[in-house]
C-alpha cells in the first residue's frame, strides 16, 4: 500500500492534507521558507500520532512536527517529508489549582493556556508576541524564551513532564506532576529544545505560577550598561526577587522608532543612550493597596530604589507607570522592535546571549568591527538584559551575501570570544546550521551526533535540522 | 606496561592509593557499602582526569568517580574498579558577584561555596545534612535536593554550565555562563544526576541568588495535608514567593522526638498530627527593620496569614521563632530526622516523591497496607513537604529480607498508583536498581539504555549503577 493510503486509513482523509489544500502549511511566520512536504497529517491522539511514526518508518519518510509555524529558523521546513501538525492535540487535559500544574496537549494555543491559568487565578509565565499561535508542542521543542524568563526561567523550567513519540512509534511516557524525581537519567531534557529532531512532543505538564496583583513598571536612562546590571541587581536584592522583566533599548532603537512611529511619545528629550523597561510583579496582596496618594507600595518600593540611584548617578532619568495605560504604553515602545525591525531590508538579524556582565564589552567590539566592515552600517537592537539576550540587527549598506556573511561572522567571532552563544531563544533549525558548524564545540557536536543516532539511528526526524552534518 | 605504571606515570606516586592507604576509600556514609578497588586515584587538573580517563580505556578498567562519598544509594561503590577521586580538584576558579554565579571544581565542598558566596552578600542555595563533606561533583552527579529546593529548585536548576571528561578521555566543555543558549541539545542535562555513569563531572559554573537578610520561622500544627498545602499556597501569595522551607513532621516523629531527646522541647501539648516547619526569607531590607515591638514585617505578615488560618479552622496552633536561638531550636527538631532514624533497625528507608495534592492519599493507603503486612510495624517520617518528596521510614517486627521486600514493594505500589517516583532525591546507584526494573517505563528505560550505550560504548563509567540489565 502506498504512504497516503496507509495514513488515510490510519487518520480518515480529512487529517491527510495533500494537492492544493496543503497551501497554509507550505510557509511559516517568517516567509523566508518555504515547504513542500509529500502531505501535512492532522493525528488526533497521541496513538495516532504514534500510528503515523509507525507508518512513516515502514515506508522510509522523514517526519517533521509542526505546530504553530512561528519559528524564526526554519525548524518546520521540509522539502519531501511528512508534516505532521499537532494542532488537533488540543485539549487542556486538567488545570490542578492546588497543585499549580497544567497538563495541557501539545497544539494547546500559548495564550488559550494563559486565559485557563488566569480563570484559576493563576499565570502560564511564558510571553513573547507569537503567544497568539505557537503552541505548547513548538514552545517545548525550540525551549522558547521571552520577556519574563528572567523571573521564570524558560520553558525548560517550566515543564515537570512530557509525552513524546518516538522515531519508531513507541510512546515514552514521562508525564510526572513531581517536583523532585532521580529515577535515572532525566529524558526529558533532551526532547525539550531538540526541535522535533528526536521524537514528537505530543503532550505535557508545565508548572504554573501565583499571578501577580501588581505591577510597578518604569522608563529609565541609565549612566553605562553596567550601571544597569547594578540597577538591576539592587532592585532583585530590594524587591526580593520580583524583577519580572528588565528590557534594554538603545539610542538607536529609540530613533528609529521616532521616525517609524511619530505618534509614540518619547520617554526623554534628548534621547539617552541606556533606556531600559523594568517591571515587577507581586503576588503580594499588600503590594495591590494603594496609600492615600494612590501610590501602590510595589511603585513606592521602585520610585525609592530609582531616587537613590538617581543620586548616586547611576540613573540619570526615569518616569514610574501612574496607569495601566501608561504601562501598556511603556510596552508597546518595546513591542514594536518586530515591526520596525521587519519593515527595513535587507537586515541582518541575529539572538545571541552573553555573560550578563559582558553585554557592554559586545556592543563597544562589534562597533568597532562594523566601522571595518561597512563604515554606513546601522545597527538596531534591543535585548532582554537581564538574560544577556540581545536581538541585534544590522542594516548594511548593500545586500550582497558576502557582506552578510562577514557581518555574522563578525557578531560571532566576538560572542564567542565573550563566551556566549549565537543562538539564545530562537534554536538552530536551518538558518543556524553553519553556525553550529564553526562555533559549536567539535567534542558537543559529537555528543550530540552520538544521541542523535542512538535516539533515530533511520535519521527520519526532522533530518537536517539543528546538528550539521 | 601495567595500569598502575600508567597511573603513576601521569599523576606520581602520591595520588595513586592502594594497599592500606585504601582504607578511608572503602567506605561511604551509609557503612552499608564497602568498595574494593583496584585503586584509587587523585587527579589535580582536568587534563590528568583526562589522561586516567584514557589509561583505564587502555586497560579496559572500569573507572567510578567519587567526591565526598555521602551519597545513600551505593553509587559510590566498586568491586575491581579504579576510583577517581576528584578531591584534589577544589579550586573555586571565579565568584561573579555581578553576574552572581560561581565557576567551581568537582572538589569543592558545599559548604565552602556557601562560605565564598556568603562573603560576596549572596547565597548558594542547596542545603541539606551533608554539607560539611559533600562535593560538588557529587551534587552535581546526583542532581541533590534538600530544604531549599522549593523556592530555589534541585542542583540542577542551579547550575548553567558543566565541565565533562568522557569515558575515552575527551573533555566536553559546557562551561557556560549563560541563562539562554538553544544552541543544539542541552547535554549538561544529560551528566546532571547521571551519577557518574556517563562520565566525570570536573567542573560547573553555578547561579548564586542575592542572600536573604530575614527570615520568619514558625511551626504550627494543620487540621489536615491538605489544609497544609491550602496554607503553603496562601503563603507563597501573600509573601510574593518567600517560602524556603516548608517541612512536614507528623506525630510519629514527634513523638519519637520526645523520646529519644527528651532534653528538646515540643511544640505542643498534646503532641499534633500535622505539624510543619515553614520559613520565609527575603533579601528586601524593609523586611529586615523591626517595629517598635521588635517584631519584623516579614514575621508580622507570616503571622497575619497563620492567625487568619487559624480563625478558619484550617491552622490548629502555631508559634513563630521570635529569636534566632529560637528558629535554630526550630530546625534542630527537624535536622534531628537523620539521627532518629538511624538509631532504630532494622529500618525500611524510602525517598519518596509524590504529586503535592496526593501526599494525604498515599498516608492513607501505605497505612491500610501496612496493616495486613505487619500490624506490628511502626512508621516515621519527615517530608520535604512543598515538594511531595517523603522520607518514609517503616520499623518491621521482624528483620526478614521478606518482609523488607514486601514492604518496599507495598510503597511502591501505592507511589506508582498514584503517579510518584521511588527516588526523589537520593539516586538510585545500587540500592534501587530492583525498583528501577519494576517501577520504571520500560521504554524510558529502553532509551536510557541507548543513551548509555552512545555515550559510554565500552560501558566502563560506573557500571552496573542507575540502570538495570
Amino acid at each position: 500500500m502506498s504512504l497516503l493510503t496507509d495514513l488515510t486509513a490510519a487518520l480518515g482523509a480529512a487529517h491527510v492534507i495533500t494537492g492544493a489544500d496543503l497551501e497554509r502549511y507550505r510557509s511559516d511566520w517568517t516567509t523566508h521558507y518555504t515547504s513542500d512536504p509529500v502531505a501535512a497529517v492532522r493525528p488526533g491522539s497521541t496513538a495516532e500520532v504514534a500510528q503515523v511514526m509507525q507508518i512513516a518508518a515502514r515506508h522510509g519518510v522523514a517526519v517533521v512536527p509542526v505546530s504553530g509555524r512561528t519559528g524564526l529558523v526554519g525548524g518546520a521546513m521540509t522539502t519531501g517529508g511528512l508534516m505532521l501538525s499537532v494542532e488537533r492535540l488540543n485539549r487542556i487535559r486538567e488545570i490542578k489549582p492546588g497543585a499549580r500544574i497544567a497538563i495541557v496537549e501539545a497544539g494547546v494555543v500559548l495564550d488559550r493556556l494563559h486565559e485557563a491559568a488566569e480563570a484559576e487565578g493563576l499565570y502560564f509565565p511564558l510571553w513573547f508576541g507569537a503567544r497568539g499561535s505557537a503552541m505548547i508542542g513548538g514552545v517545548l521543542s525550540t525551549n522558547a524564551g521571552g520577556s519574563n524568563v528572567l523571573r521564570y526561567g524558560s520553558t525548560r523550567a517550566l515543564c515537570l513532564g512530557l509525552e513524546v513519540v518516538l522515531p519508531d512509534g513507541r510512546v515514552l511516557n514521562l508525564m510526572s506532576q513531581l517536583h523532585k524525581d532521580n529515577s535515572g537519567y532525566d529524558l526529558k531534557h533532551l526532547f525539550i529544545g531538540a526541535e522535533g529532531t528526536l521524537g514528537v512532543i505530543t503532550a505535557a505538564v508545565m508548572k504554573l505560577v501565583p499571578r501577580p496583583r501588581a505591577y510597578a513598571t518604569a522608563t529609565l536612562s541609565a549612566r553605562s550598561l553596567p550601571d544597569a546590571l547594578a540597577l538591576l541587581n539592587r532592585l532583585q536584592m530590594v524587591s526580593g526577587g520580583l524583577v519580572e522583566a528588565f528590557e534594554y533599548m538603545p539610542e538607536t532603537y529609540m530613533r528609529r522608532l521616532a521616525e517609524a512611529r511619530p505618534d509614540i511619545r518619547q520617554p526623554f528629550t534628548p534621547r539617552q543612550e541606556v533606556n531600559i523597561l523594568v517591571e515587577l510583579g507581586s503576588t503580594r496582596p499588600s503590594d495591590a493597596v494603594a496609600d492615600a496618594e494612590g501610590v501602590l507600595p510595589l511603585a513606592a518600593m521602585l520610585q525609592s530604589a530609582l531616587e537613590d540611584m538617581l543620586a548616586e548617578g547611576m540613573v540619570l532619568d526615569a518616569e514610574i507607570a501612574a496607569s495601566e495605560a501608561q504601562r501598556r504604553a511603556m510596552w508597546q515602545r518595546r513591542e514594536l522592535a518586530a515591526e520596525i525591525t521587519v519593515a527595513r531590508q535587507p537586515a541582518i538579524d541575529t539572538d545571541i546571549c552573553l555573560p550578563v556582565d559582558s553585554v557592554a564589552t559586545f556592543f563597544a567590539r562589534i562597533h568597532d568591527r562594523l566601522t571595518t566592515l561597512d563604515p554606513g552600517a546601522e545597527t538596531l537592537s534591543v535585548a532582554h538584559l537581564g538574560d544577556g539576550n540581545i536581538h541585534f540587527t544590522v542594516f548594511g549598506t548593500d545586500d550582497s551575501a558576502d557582506l552578510y556573511d562577514r557581518v555574522v561572522e563578525a557578531v560571532e567571532d566576538e560572542v564567542q570570544a565573550l563566551r556566549g552563544s549565537f543562538s539564545a531563544e530562537h534554536g538552530v533549525g536551518l538558518s543556524k546550521l553553519a553556525s553550529m558548524r564553526r562555533r559549536k564545540d567539535p567534542v558537543a557536536l559529537d555528543v550530540m551526533r552520538s544521541v542523535k543516532v542512538a535516539l533515530d539511528p533511520a535519521g527520519r526526524m526532522n533530518p537536517g535540522k539543528v546538528i550539521p552534518e
